[in-house]
């Protein structure tokens, strides 16, 4: 699966690259990171990316010219599909990871200084995703995120399948607490049922301590996740 | 302002900082950023800092005794305040941001593997944050997004302090789109109501487009501020 990164600071993606997890699904062949640089297709003299909003107010926006000249030259892969990373988008969940896992390719257009003149994104963008309610100085970031949880649900990027099927939101659901050796460590005891070996019982504790924790910590979650369950009682 | 990473894998954390706003914040010394390996910390002859869960379940988890090792070692500064970053967190939002900006020295411990022993998080943690209800391979990208998130409004990171007042999140509105030259590109036409250079009736659309956008992308934003407008309407 390729992903490409428009940026002006292709070296804030590349090191993500490599190491871990990722930077061996790259060497593998699953997945393929490519960065396009706005800068090297804007017509200005001085290579110009940025410019006063029209109207008013604080700060640069990226212009118009170098970003459509950018993604005009990307769309040459009819497979190309337009993820802007922005506050004002959707919300990017799980289920869009997995979603967008069956894309070709994925082109991710990173916002900086005070955004993008809106007509690039109205004539670009596929989806307008945000992962949360703060202000970042770019939108590297959310792109890694993205790609990241992208690219954990691609076919070969994790050698453990099964660790898939118990994580947190694979059914609205966060993951219950876990503990490895030693069984006590500094006056701190593992739960004893952990124990016991008994894996039934084990399944059953760790599903409860899934429900407490979802319900404590999320209760929007919780409210999903008991919809389901009276859904399928049903 | 201190930012201390604890990761096994340092070389995802420093490139981010060697562009662009925060690298000139690093070098104008408004903030500060350090690595701490847990792989430095482990007893282990081979230096191990993973092992499988106690009770069962697919994947490894980082375990006790490095962590605890680390995290020990960190609270020498009587003000480091730790975050972990979590699925299971709650969520990180613009005013979580601002609030730890008044911080001293914030420490992120970010997980790997399936996760960290849960003891070491209900004894270090001070918060736990999520960034989204999807699942990456670490807490390196979140722990960077809230670091981003939190220089931004570190004194002396941003140049330019009004962008801070009429960006998105700063009153629970999402930020109006914007335009740039030209005022026609490619037969796409700015608004012409930002041309005619009237700034109260500019302000005014532009509330108007904020307030729109809200209600469409983020009908539960745009409760929050009607509430509002009644509470001051009052």
């Amino acid at each position: 699966m390729n992903f490409t990164f428009v940026t002006l600071f292709p070296n804030l993606i590349y090191p993500y690259f490599s190491d871990s997890i990722l930077s061996r699904a790259k060497e593998n062949g699953a997945i393929e990171i490519n960065c396009v640089n706005p800068r090297d297709f804007s017509l200005d003299k001085h290579k110009k990316v940025d410019d006063y909003k029209i109207g008013g107010g604080a700060g640069l926006l990226m212009s118009a010219q170098p970003l459509f000249d950018t993604l005009s030259h990307l769309t040459k892969d009819k497979e190309a599909y337009f993820i802007f990373p922005a506050p004002a988008g959707k919300s990017f969940t799980q289920n869009d990871a997995k979603r967008l896992s069956k894309k070709e390719h994925i082109v991710f257009v990173c916002g900086r200084y005070e955004g993008i003149d809106e007509r690039v994104v109205e004539t670009y963008a596929d989806e307008i995703f945000s992962i949360g309610d703060f202000v970042l100085t770019g939108g590297e970031l959310p792109a890694l995120a993205m790609c990241d949880a992208i690219s954990r649900m691609v076919d070969g990027v994790l050698g453990n399948e099964k660790s898939l099927l118990e994580e947190s939101f694979e059914d609205a659901l966060l993951e219950a607490p876990s503990f490895t050796k030693p069984n006590v460590y500094d006056n701190l005891p593992v739960p004893s049922d952990f124990l016991k070996g008994n894996h039934a019982i084990i399944s059953r504790l760790k599903n409860r301590m899934a429900y407490a924790k979802t319900c404590f910590h999320r209760p929007d979650l919780y409210k999903i996740v008991k919809n389901k369950r009276n859904y399928y009682a049903k």
